[in-house]
């Protein structure tokens, strides 16, 4: 029997010692065990789990709260051989929200700058002087407004971007014009001189970016994928590309990853690819929001951001 | 006789055109003469000026008010051809120091983010995974905490950067660790991985980036100059560089410019070049503020943002 609270740490990508001691940091009482030094299965309480060990988790009969260390929850929805009774938490980390923000601005920002232009003239020795427009000038649209993609639409805003949003369902943002529902997509993108999708992968997202989008942007409109790689026919990406209707895109996800090294897109110069590197959970300030989940549970109060299984996120 | 109040534009590198537009939007009853179609001399009330012809202005005897159309206030500063009892204003305009800001964030990104570490992977078809930091494990260091200085800190700060700011004249920002004056430059350059200049060109900050402020960062730093040339002494620089004391540069303002095209900056991979972008007036947000205090000069009060000739800035 164990009176303290409980935490198993099961993640392959991330640091155990940095969230143990974050974890700490935020509950003192915790005791976090690092899988597979689990000890007594039976005083798990809570698993912060990345891809956990399919079946791993059934063995903890007392644990109460499955927290997903991610903003992407479609590997751990899918995963039949979870506990069915456990709620799945997904990450709401506000270090999360500002690393992906960061990066969609620096990719936004080199686009609104012309950092490809600049370097050219650079290696060339030439002086390339073009007044700089300012950032009003520069229309970024949103495809996904979740926590991460509400997070970047403030930031572009407060930036000076023009902001325009595309969701499944209905959202209010201000200084944004949103959109919903297939029926306004194309509306959405007759007016966008930079794309950022930052949706989920469901079975309604998969390939949704495909020919008749990219089509439907202006010609040499510019694409940046920090969500998901399902999200992209790449086939159809890269036919918009070669044809010039993309002028330029930034990818952080891909269909398959690590993206094969057969992969066109490594070769094509107004491709930028990143591995996979936008956004990850901070365990500073992750810790806490993990940790005040948590603690709803022991108070019986139900757990926030509960991810929904069937719908994928 | 011109009853309406009357401004003369004079700038070889500004859109006349679209700063008429922007200023009569402002103040639908001023008149705009462009330079050189003055008309009659007398009618001249206010100037908008970027490096006016030497002794240009003495010929408007009403003139009440020398607006100088940039940040840098330097070349205007030392104009002895200007009439002596005109005031000068800065600009004070949000649209430049939002682009401002967004040069510099861009700038501190590609530093955080590696971006060079993942062109070279991507040209070499390598999958580099590297777990990416949160922003708050970057400390930013800027020199200058003038109009620009002091946005460009908030912005920094706002996406979680750790930002300490160096001033001739002790000044306090919210979540900002500040230092002024020459003796605690050593201090606040000891723990930066970025330093950011943002000064104005004025006798005492003349090559105040020489060899002793390379050597008191710590070894491997970044260094952004958006400030003005003539405050890095570009020998000390080139040796920190070569010496692998500073990492890498991105430089937007040179002692001299265009930047000669034998300067050895040119055929450096860890010098970014850029030709004098970070920022410019933006003529709609620019507008409101000239025309704000033009409107304070009829109404009798002081004009603000008023330059100190003697200071330089």
């Amino acid at each position: 029997m164990n009176d303290n609270p409980c935490l198993l740490f099961m993640s392959s990508l991330d640091d155990p010692d940095e969230w143990t001691r974050a974890l700490h940091e935020a509950w003192p009482e915790i005791e976090v065990r690092v899988w597979p030094d689990v000890g007594n299965a039976d005083d798990i309480d809570f698993a912060l789990v990345w891809k956990p060990e399919p079946g791993a988790l059934r063995r903890f009969r007392n644990l109460r709260l499955i927290v997903n260390l991610g903003a992407g929850a479609d590997a751990i929805a899918a995963d039949s051989t979870l506990p069915e009774n456990v709620p799945i938490a997904r990450l709401a980390d506000t270090g999360q929200a500002e690393m992906m923000s960061g990066f969609v601005l620096l990719c936004v920002l080199q686009y609104h700058r012309e950092v490809q232009r600049l370097e050219v003239a650079k290696r060339a020795r030439r002086w390339d002087y073009v007044h700089p427009k300012a950032h009003a000038d520069t229309r970024v649209g949103l495809m996904g407004l979740g926590y991460l993609g509400v997070h970047a639409a403030n930031v572009l805003t407060d930036m000076g971007f023009r902001v325009s949003g595309w969701s499944r369902t209905p959202k209010v943002l201000p200084q944004v014009e949103t959109f919903a529902g297939l029926k306004e997509l194309s509306r959405f993108l007759a007016n966008i001189n930079i794309l950022v999708a930052m949706l989920p992968a469901t079975s309604e997202t998969y390939h949704i970016l495909d020919r008749e989008v990219f089509y439907a942007l202006p010609r040499g409109a510019k694409f940046i994928n920090v969500g998901r790689g399902s999200t992209v026919d790449e086939s159809a990406l890269l036919q918009a590309l070669l044809g010039g209707q993309i002028s330029a895109a930034t990818l952080d996800v891909f269909e398959t990853e690590p993206l094969p090294p057969e992969h066109p897109f490594w070769l094509m110069d107004q491709v930028t690819i990143t591995p996979h590197i936008a956004s990850v959970a901070v365990p500073e300030t992750a810790a806490r929001q993990i940790v005040a989940n948590c603690r709803r549970l022991l108070s019986d109060e139900s757990p926030e951001f509960v991810i929904d299984r069937a719908r994928g996120y």
